[in-house]
């Protein structure tokens, strides 16, 4: 018999799937099998609609030993906000592994992809940047912005942060906003160096197209993420640092596409990719010295693992609405 | 304010859109905006899980002048029927070409994908075919050759019918069943040969990956439509009938890496497309004699098109349920 769908709404998964260690956990259990087992990840699907500056992608991945697998449906229409609706948005439709039967639909509004990717920043720090690191910069004042730094906070012990945004009043608003969170002291920059020089660890979370950080922003031994860029016009890291730096990508073949890598005259090299470097099969950071880059443009497998996670919890929470076909 | 998600059932949906004229002709103003619009339609998206003989493919397209768009996602499983389930399944995620929101999901169990590809099959005799024809040939015995066969009596006046399938007890019962719902007699063959070589039109819809149709299995003058392939390791007609042929693709594109066409020594060249002829921009069926070929890999504007009808019909019946977010 049929097995009816599970329907899971926004709500249903902020409670379930909290941005914490388990769930970085989680996102770093789905890197590591990328470079150990025979993981199934296609090429990013991308529909464009530029009447209405709407661009819709599809990531899904296989991730044999999982029981169900995501299809994540992420669109961004960047003039929805003058009509009061947030620009990014969005669904997975969750298939058995074994049967490919439709179980659950995730209703999330992009709550899982936000959740899934400020953990692989958490993940990227985790191995790369210093153990002991206490300082942040983060560009932007997005969602991303505030998730990643939240991340961060719960892999390293963080007390000296500051921000920097092209919208000086939002750096400002979510500086205030997210030190009383975190409870330490959030500074602005009003230049991206001002932010950056003295910092362990640097999250680009901007949709620049053209690049903001370069290598005299940054001291030795800084780490950086860079987060922003998921298509092939957008662009944060000037080339000078991605050839100065220790470069890993999340997926190779996507970051040469999508990433801070596709504008690099290095794209043709081989370079380590994050879940090798958790599985031991390449190095990670070799010196204090050595600046680290993480190129993330965002991957299926961690869309499928973060809605397993979300699957398993719901049912042993009985949380959501059951559908009968 | 975020308007409620609608979600329609297999059920649902049987009786919003039936296999009839008005989805024919759906399909085939889908197919116009192809050729005379500026359709977006990205590559499938495929998925493979070899463990389980499962495979997914994602479809999608933009049609502007509509106000939704489709995402629609294809499972076949192969290893289902021991289970007691059906191998292909499925759903639509339909959502807002203006503001990229989800506004209905179609849990249709793959129904509106048999619809549209029938329809495509019916389009394609409408605008290939003698206009007169009145036999047909049907290869295979599953859902398709069922849905193909009924498409086609909807647009031309047939009354004399034969199926081959390799498995000539599926024929047999194939034959009894759509004999009595048409209320003519439908005969089988033993061999592909006994029942296509006196055929005006061919219809196959296997999933053989070596050919079964040679160019000295048909008749001058027959139409073929091959909707079997749609994965670059299936192929129906042999390279020879292709090249004898009047070819016409449903996207040029996608028959050179998922058709028949991938298996012919003439993949590079150019070809038209099936909207095209429809609006008038390439020649269809230049003489009585020619063999005409419609080879259909299945494409994300059809998929757009029906899931709109769909849409359109349910929120006039007020069909279906909401769903608020």
């Amino acid at each position: 018999m049929r097995k009816p769908v599970t329907i899971l709404t926004e709500a249903d998964l902020r409670a379930l799937v909290p941005l914490d260690l388990a769930a970085i956990d989680c996102i770093e259990d789905a890197f590591r099998a990328l470079a150990t087992k025979p993981v199934a990840m296609p090429q990013v699907l991308r529909l464009d609609i530029p009447e209405h500056r709407g661009e819709v992608d599809v990531k899904t991945a296989y991730i044999p030993g999982l029981d169900h697998f995501a299809i994540k449906i992420s669109p961004g229409f960047f003039d929805n906000p003058k009509l009061g609706l947030p620009s990014t948005n969005g669904m997975m439709v969750v298939l058995s592994t074994t049967t490919g039967l439709v179980e659950a639909l995730l209703l999330d509004n992009g709550y899982l992809t936000d959740v899934r990717t400020a953990a692989a920043g958490a993940v990227a720090a985790r191995h790369l940047a210093a153990a002991d690191f206490q300082s942040a910069a983060i560009l932007g004042a997005g969602m991303q912005a505030r998730m990643q730094l939240q991340a961060l906070s719960l892999v390293r012990p963080i007390n000296d942060v500051r921000i920097w945004a092209r919208d000086p009043a939002k750096a400002e608003a979510f500086a205030a906003d997210i030190s009383q969170q975190l409870g330490f002291p959030v500074a602005v920059s009003e230049a991206v160096k001002g932010a950056t020089q003295t910092a362990d660890v640097i999250v680009t979370t901007t949709p620049t197209e053209s690049p903001i950080l370069h290598l005299a922003d940054v001291q030795p031994g800084a780490h950086i993420t860079a987060m922003g860029s998921d298509a092939g016009h957008k662009n944060e890291i000037a080339p000078d640092l991605i050839e100065a730096a220790h470069y890993v990508a999340d997926r190779l073949n996507q970051t040469r596409l999508l990433g801070e890598l596709r504008h690099s005259p290095l794209a043709d090299r081989d370079f380590p990719e994050l879940g090798q470097i958790i599985a031991g099969q390449a190095p990670g950071r070799s010196s204090a010295q050595q600046i680290t880059l993480a190129d993330l443009t965002g991957t299926g497998i961690q869309d499928t693992a973060i809605a397993a996670l979300a699957l398993s919890r719901a049912a042993k929470a009985g949380a959501g609405q059951s559908f009968t076909l």
